[in-house]
């Protein structure tokens, strides 16, 4: 037996021992050759979901028209909200709500946020932040004549609270961070980090989209303030699903929308009233509720909170060591190197290589049937969603990226 | 034979006459008694969008996956946009987009428009405009310490230049109003308006969610400046399908998205850059397009596209016309009154009528198979689509309501 096929029966071995195994099934697999290494960029279609759209397509709008709003889409905002709340995010109902684009829910938390602190001047953040929540934070901070401060964190590791601490001061109004890091996967220390802005007088955001559905975020138990995060990663609520805000109970009287939408009004159809913003997070919602979005990301959360939390983290964690074994192994003699953290309980569901061919090395994996995304300038980052991604993947997408790198082709070039 | 059955033959023959009567078979139509004058609230569901549908979800994101955003969902906002632009509101290409819905386009473009003139402290809009205008526009006046100035409008009538005129100074910098009004349908004179705005030196943010595919807009062509839009009413996009925004060229440089989402950025996967806006009506995008809501909203608009805005129109007023009509005879002697315009040309596809015993007329209408909307205080709407609507539905749907009105538990009661 080579090498290789010895990975290979070890790969198969895992998947063999896979709890969570059968869950693949629960997805429409129409290519069952395609290594699939991208559900953290878009998650793939649960079979259910193409049924439940194609009903309240043909149902609830052909059939039922307009009464199909009190019938059940009124809810779904905080409905769908709830369930990735208590699901997912370690939060109780009523502060979890569906909701626009992340951008736009940045955008409307980090501004309430900063109303909430009036006289404070500063926003923290850090460089490798993602670049919407960079640019909504630059925006902001310039349209206010405020200051935005950087965290200088280490590119792999991401900020630490020694980081964030470094930075404080009682003029912070608020800091807002990625949860687990776009590009190396690195999970922030929510509770300690919250606690420092805390103790700072300052508000947190935590932009969850990469941690939603892949990692336990305890939002409730660790003190947070507010949270946003999309739908169509590991949630796999499909293309531009909407996405959630999270609100705590204990800000949700205190925070105002800075879109005051008809959807957060108290009573909206009575539309003679001046505004009244609702009592709980629904007073962050603004227009018309996307009902297709919705119930997209209602059957993709349902998988999830099947499967529960702590298998999806515990397989998770086995897909990613497995996936750093054979990176050491098999990609790092090519000069790879390895842009995530080693620590498995320092990492969230997707692990980066460097490579200066990164970009044509992408390009080459996706012809061969494999697919990861290229994250600039030299990032190939490998999304092993736990309800999909098998270890023989993992395998195959690796040993795929070895024989690019080994070839005249691949990496070897200058 | 009776002149209730002579009215049914007479609108039976204007059906026969209609020349876009045909379209009405490329809607999904489940329950053929239903009579539905909602499609200014909520569109039917066009054939050929169930089955886009079903294409995009189970081939472009089941099956291609992330590789669709490259192989056409990431040009979906500026491609929908300009086919509603060009078909519809009199835009030319790279003006319209779709994203977010009404109310956050509403924000985004005020917000730039008063950022546009610094130092002008108010905004004027009309007490009758929709609810989500007016909550958006006040939010956005009280957080920046400015002032709304409210248009006393004739309710049926709605802002005449006249009224508009006698609100403007050179304190002005934003005028944002409802081109065809959500109770009335009175259309506002658009070119009018903007050139007395203009002359004030102030801009003008049109609302044409009842008046976009249903009316000549002619944005271009009237001096537009900004203008938002739904697509789940006259368009057909289905429910909370995304909305749409248009940005004159001639402001495209000088107006910022407050919201400044990655969406927006000129090469938005560089990632590294500053925040540098696209150059064109995409610098108001902000997040992930919603996809199963724009291949929605494109097959809707597509339906209008091929019948014509001309003819759209033509039939538009023929029925409203009729339902009037109708309304004379057989509503009035009840006690209702007229809450629409008289004049067709002066009004949208919609007639109100208003009896101070609306409310339970609507929901026995309802509980009769006809569907209209109830807007408070004491309006009952009537949405006359033209591609979905008969004239033997206005006609069997005011019988009814004349009908209920002559009953005991109808409209007799006190």
């Amino acid at each position: 037996m080579t090498a290789t096929a010895a990975a290979r029966a070890t790969a198969e071995a895992l998947d063999a021992a896979d709890p969570l195994a059968s869950f693949r099934d629960r997805f429409v697999l129409p290519d069952p050759g395609l290594v699939y290494l991208d559900g953290n960029s878009l998650g793939r279609l649960p079979r259910s979901t193409a049924a439940r759209l194609a009903a309240v397509v043909e149902q609830q709008w052909g059939d039922r028209l307009i009464r199909s709003w009190t019938e059940g889409w009124l809810d779904l905002p905080a409905r769908v909200g709830d369930l990735i709340g208590t699901a997912l995010l370690g939060a109780g109902p009523g502060q979890t709500v569906v909701s626009d684009s992340t951008t736009v829910n940045l955008y409307k938390l980090a501004a309430a946020a900063l109303d909430a602190r009036p006289g404070r001047r500063v926003v923290v953040t850090d460089r490798d932040n993602f670049p919407t929540d960079r640019y909504v934070l630059e925006g902001i901070v310039a349209a206010r004549g405020l200051e935005l401060r950087w965290i200088e964190a280490d590119t792999v590791d991401g900020p630490q609270p020694a980081d964030v601490a470094a930075v404080l001061d009682d003029d912070v109004a608020l800091v807002s961070l990625s949860h687990v890091a776009y590009r190396s996967a690195a999970i922030a220390d929510l509770p300690a980090i919250t606690a420092l802005a805390h103790d700072a007088g300052a508000l947190v955001l935590w932009d969850l989209c990469h941690s939603g559905g892949s990692v336990p975020v305890d939002l409730d138990a660790g003190g947070a303030d507010l949270a946003v995060g999309c739908t169509y990663k590991y949630l796999n609520g499909g293309p531009g699903a909407p996405a959630y805000l999270y609100v705590a109970h204990a800000l949700q009287r205190e925070l105002r929308s800075p879109i005051q939408g008809w959807w957060a009004q108290d009573d909206m159809f009575a539309m003679q009233r001046p505004f009244t913003p609702l009592p709980d997070a629904r007073r962050f919602l603004t227009g018309t509720a996307p009902v297709l979005g919705l119930v997209a990301a209602e059957e993709g959360v349902r998988l999830l909170a099947e499967a529960g939390l702590d298998g999806l983290r515990a397989k998770s964690m086995a897909l990613t060591a497995y996936a750093i074994e054979l990176i050491d192994a098999w990609l790092v003699p090519f000069g790879f190197g390895l842009g995530s953290p080693r620590a498995a309980a320092r990492r969230g569901s997707h692990v980066t290589v460097t490579h200066p061919g990164a970009a044509p090395l992408c390009d080459a994996l996706v012809a061969a049937g494999v697919i990861p995304d290229f994250r600039p300038p030299d990032g190939i980052r490998l999304g092993l969603a736990a309800l999909t991604t098998r270890f023989t993947d993992v395998h195959d997408g690796i040993a795929a990226l070895r024989d690019l790198a080994d070839s005249p082709a691949g990496g070897r070039r200058p």
